[in-house]
């Protein structure tokens, strides 16, 4: 089982700029990369980082010649357990699907990846449903609360940090990055 | 097996106002009412609604005379499913939680109800974990992506017009609200 995880190793995560620094930003978008590289693991499955430049255009090469089924994993997913992985690669269907907020796809699951293109940016899970259908595959949604967290804004960080138990929440908190409620909502501060 | 409700039946979803009138609003809280009801309804449970109004005495009061099961299920949960439902129920744990986004609770399953107090506002979902751990009972966190999408904000909304099969998805496409792709993100818009 290979998994293949997009990165961008730098200048990413810029919308989390209100609350943390350049350099901080790349910190906690290692330690969510190493949350889900661990998960990974424990699930015994092997990953491959790559670029998330031309990310379309990357995976279509790769899935393209791939034999064996694929998994293609977000690198912000610090809140995913390896129950989860466990349960979208032993799934029948041949595709699986698990939405992010705003219709994203956080998890691809391809069991004969020749089969299919990704389409990722803009409203991926919708558009990987239909290319699913497109091409007369099963299909499966597998829908988590904490594999949705993907963290892209500071809204997010709240989730990371009221559900978070990996290196990604830790370095949050060692930060100095807490949670306070404000008007009966729960805002991040710091 | 008894459901209670909460419900705000007048002014309430605010934090919608951008988008929606005080009319539409209480329109699209009614149809988000009937998909959950309707989806106890499905998996064999009774709904009673309760006023939302001193929300935590309400429930208290009622929890404190339960011999039975009861159930707390939010009314603004519009892609909840029925297997949801059928699993919580059947789960063997004193209490079962259900998050929400920024710490809330928007479903909690109390086996014993008058062994439990609830304290919904602010970080519910962290404060029930902990009234459970200080009181002594077994728990299960029941994670779920469309358990998860309680609808409070505009941006909640794409996620009714992305994964909504029920009247409150059918509503809102009925008077107009559509996605557009703004800057790489997905918003709702008029």
């Amino acid at each position: 089982m290979k998994a293949i995880v997009p990165y961008k190793k730098k200048g990413g995560k810029s919308r989390l700029s209100p609350l943390l620094s350049p350099s901080e930003r790349e910190e906690l978008a290692e330690c969510m990369l190493e949350d889900v590289v661990s998960t990974l693991s424990e699930a015994g499955v092997d990953a491959s980082i790559v670029s998330d430049e031309g990310l379309n255009v990357v995976l279509n090469k790769i899935i393209a010649k791939s034999a064996e089924p694929v998994l293609i994993i977000m690198a912000d997913l610090p809140l995913i357990r390896s129950e989860h992985i466990r349960e979208i690669i032993s799934s029948k269907e041949d595709v699986v699907i698990s939405p992010g907020r705003g219709g994203g796809t956080n998890i691809l699951f391809l069991r004969d990846p020749s089969a299919f293109r990704v389409d990722y940016y803009g409203m991926s899970f919708l558009d990987h449903l239909q290319i699913a259908k497109d091409k007369g595959l099963s299909l499966k949604v597998y829908e988590s609360f904490y594999v949705g967290c993907d963290v892209d804004e500071v809204d997010d960080l709240a989730e990371l940090l009221i559900h978070g138990k990996g290196k990604a929440a830790e370095y949050l908190r060692s930060i100095g990055v807490s949670l306070q409620m404000t008007g009966g909502r729960v805002r991040v501060k710091r």
